[in-house]
């Protein structure tokens, strides 16, 4: 394979666990000399044996110790043999007590004797390097690790399992078949008859590609979503009610959070996990803080909240309005519009009405709030169906996949006006390297790995 | 064992690695459904097995479903059978990925399937209630995983590996043997010439335990030093530089950690590790925000900071002073102090002098500053010889050390004086009953327990 003359002989070693004090953590280390550097620094029990002598997945209790010999930690020691392990090298994990200082010193032992330190997403990159996994399944760990609702978890796992990409290889293996036949052809310019590549068949694969590419893309927009999630603005008058909705919305999912962590409050700020789909709202700290009516924010502000929302709710004070039509404003039809009567509880409803979508919630008493959430989740799109049918919510991926429909449908073109070889040639190339990018199957420059590497964790 | 009637059946389980999202965690679960309630949620590969049928030590890789067979996750699934592991019961390990919505899956589905969730500490207090290591032991594991300095991991280290508590069991032990004796005699109460208990050699035992006990406390306060870190008061007129000598101290250990970690900044905000010894700054965000000068601080707070401190490190403005004696403070005879004489690059120091100990530095031009550190070091008392004499830098033990030797005392006294075996005996069980507290060998109460396992984290 190509890619081997980027994969470095260094042994890396990097601390896997999240950063902290805890009660254990783990150091990984991985490459052709990790059982060797990694027994330089163990001592097993008197009955015990050396790393080297291990057989591969099992643990052996022992102690590290520095070269003065001594005891860093009492740890467990985990081997895994090349290639059975998750990089696809010699992997030694070493499960040592948390405290920062102890992760530091082992850390310190394996570089003193010849690790070097892992660059962030190295351990996931070396498993693509050796062909453990292919790249969109690599991006997909990441994804996993990074996943903070269910169906983002649902969609990352099912792309590290492998997901869209055997598929997508599948063609493009066809597509080159046919591209060398075609390639071929031009070998023999001499005899213009010559057609190796029967056009028909050619036709109906770039059909299917098509097809494949277009499914894959459709499913980008809600994929997107709920990685990053659905994207919500909050529009109403400064008395409506806005912060109390906000923060009775918040305020139940924090406390599921910090219930087992209690350390995760910065990260959920202002998204909000519904039933495993995840919910964002723009610019909510604006709102949360701003004493303006809507008048005052003006409209230009609210139409840009609204422009990249695909969901609005908009807040009215129940007790102050006798009926509504939303004629300030007009909604761009593809944004779900969520009338939401807030202070239902200080007034008579009976006469509320409104043609749009609707609830009425009292925030204040969190009255309807499950309601609203329904709501919510219809207006997301994200069901069961839309699951099953979602595979790309990667951008890098969608981006690849749009360059290769436009390379597809140039090769469509060409087919129907008889388009030189030659030419054709350049349009299916293209179409295969966009493809490759997704999963790696071409070429990838370092640069590019380099990139995509960069946005893990280290450690993984 | 009578520790036995308070140990739980219910298998427990829980997060072990730190709070977050990581490249991995760990999910430990421990006692005697651990097997049969992993297995209820873990789905080996086709060529794979249960993990009741496992081996101890040994690992495989699996897939975590709900009960909806949905994967939750690829984990590895690490196997210690009692009484091989941590906690002495069957304990089976779960390596996810480390994203918070699997780590949360994951326990939740522990849970619905029959595990409790660990109360901190509980994993290791089971460790202790099996008979795996003593109560100074499991102790050392919170302090292991606290320690933040080459010496605390040092002395931690040592307690978790039996460290003292062998040598004050034995004693104990045989103070139990001469404490049955003597309460022999009582039952014999009518021949008083009878002596059963040897009372010279009771006399000698009980001087032995006078002069361990002694030992042991008097190392107390460089084991505590150690610990929390040897406090140091800076004082000095406001523009003598001492905010920026602290960071200049500072800014050097927060580079070498946040290195590898980058996470630990409000940790070590005011402790600084030199050379493995933790320095503990007094009252300095006070120091660095306040611009007043030590007359307007007044005489009292400077005292107040003194009292606390064990170095006094006096911050002079070498420019703008021509000679120095500390008149206006007098300083108690049990604290060092160091004249710092800063601001050294702009003037000529050879009329400078003092006869305290004293260095000359450029907090600005980081001059100096290893001599300083290197006094600091001798100031703190902390050497290789100390290190070695240290062995409690826990204030339970210490209590329980005092109360045993004041009891060991009285037992002194009375052979002394001859009392009656009666009230020996009274003496002679309550300095058994304190240095069994100490090793958990007397019965320990739930709340005694409780109280000191509720220190740990969650998870170990």
């Amino acid at each position: 394979m190509t890619q081997n003359t980027i994969l470095s002989d260094e042994t890396i070693c990097a601390i896997s666990t999240a950063a902290g004090v805890g009660g254990i953590a783990v150091i990984r280390v991985s490459g052709s000399h990790a059982i060797a550097i990694s027994d330089k620094i163990f001592k097993p029990l008197k009955s015990g044996k050396s790393i080297a002598e291990m057989d591969g997945n099992t643990i052996q209790f022992g102690r590290i110790v520095n070269n003065k010999n001594e005891i860093i930690d009492e740890v467990l020691i985990s081997l895994f043999r090349n290639p059975h392990s998750f990089t696809g090298e010699d992997v030694v994990e070493i499960g040592c007590h948390g405290s920062l200082f102890i992760q530091q010193e082992i850390l310190k032992l394996l570089i003193e004797n010849g690790c070097s330190m892992a660059k962030a997403g190295e351990f996931t990159q070396r498993a693509f390097l050796n062909g453990k996994m292919d790249l969109s399944q690599a991006e997909a760990v990441a994804d996993l690790i990074a996943s903070n609702s269910k169906a983002a978890h649902r969609i990352a796992l099912n792309q590290m399992r492998g997901g869209f990409s055997e598929e997508l290889t599948r063609l493009r293996m066809k597509l080159l078949d046919f591209t060398s036949l075609v390639e071929l052809e031009l070998d023999f310019a001499d005899h213009e008859e010559l057609e190796f590549a029967d056009r028909s068949e050619l036709q109906s694969l770039a059909n299917e590609i098509e097809q494949k590419i277009n499914q894959l893309t459709n499913s980008f927009s809600v994929g997107n979503a709920i990685k990053n999630g659905v994207p919500v603005a909050i529009v109403g008058e400064t008395n409506a009610g806005k912060s109390t909705l906000l923060n009775q919305l918040i305020g139940e999912e924090k406390a599921i959070v910090s219930d087992i962590h209690g350390t995760t409050r910065d990260v959920i700020e202002d998204t909000i996990s519904i039933d495993g789909i995840l919910f964002r709202f723009i610019d909510t700290a604006g709102i949360r803080e701003t004493t303006d009516t809507i008048e005052n924010l003006g409209i230009k502000r609210t139409y840009q909240m609204i422009e990249k929302a695909q969901i609005i709710l908009w807040i009215i004070d129940a007790s102050t309005t006798k009926s509504f039509v939303p004629t300030t404003l007009s909604i761009p039809k593809d944004k779900k519009l969520i009338i939401v009567f807030n202070k239902t509880d200080k007034t008579d409803i009976s006469h509320l009405s409104t043609t749009f979508t609707h609830c009425f919630i009292s925030a204040k008493n969190n009255i309807g709030i499950d309601t609203l959430q329904r709501l919510l989740i219809e207006a997301s799109n994200i069901n069961e169906k839309a699951l099953e049918d979602v595979t790309i919510s990667n951008a890098r991926h969608y981006e690849s996949l749009l360059h290769a429909l436009d390379a597809i449908r140039r090769v469509q073109d060409g087919l129907r006006v008889g388009l030189s070889g030659e030419l054709m040639s350049m349009d299916l190339r293209e179409c295969i390297n966009h493809l490759g990018a997704i999963t790696g199957g071409a070429l990838a420059t370092d640069e590019v790995l380099g990139n995509i590497f960069s946005k893990f964790c280290i450690g993984k």
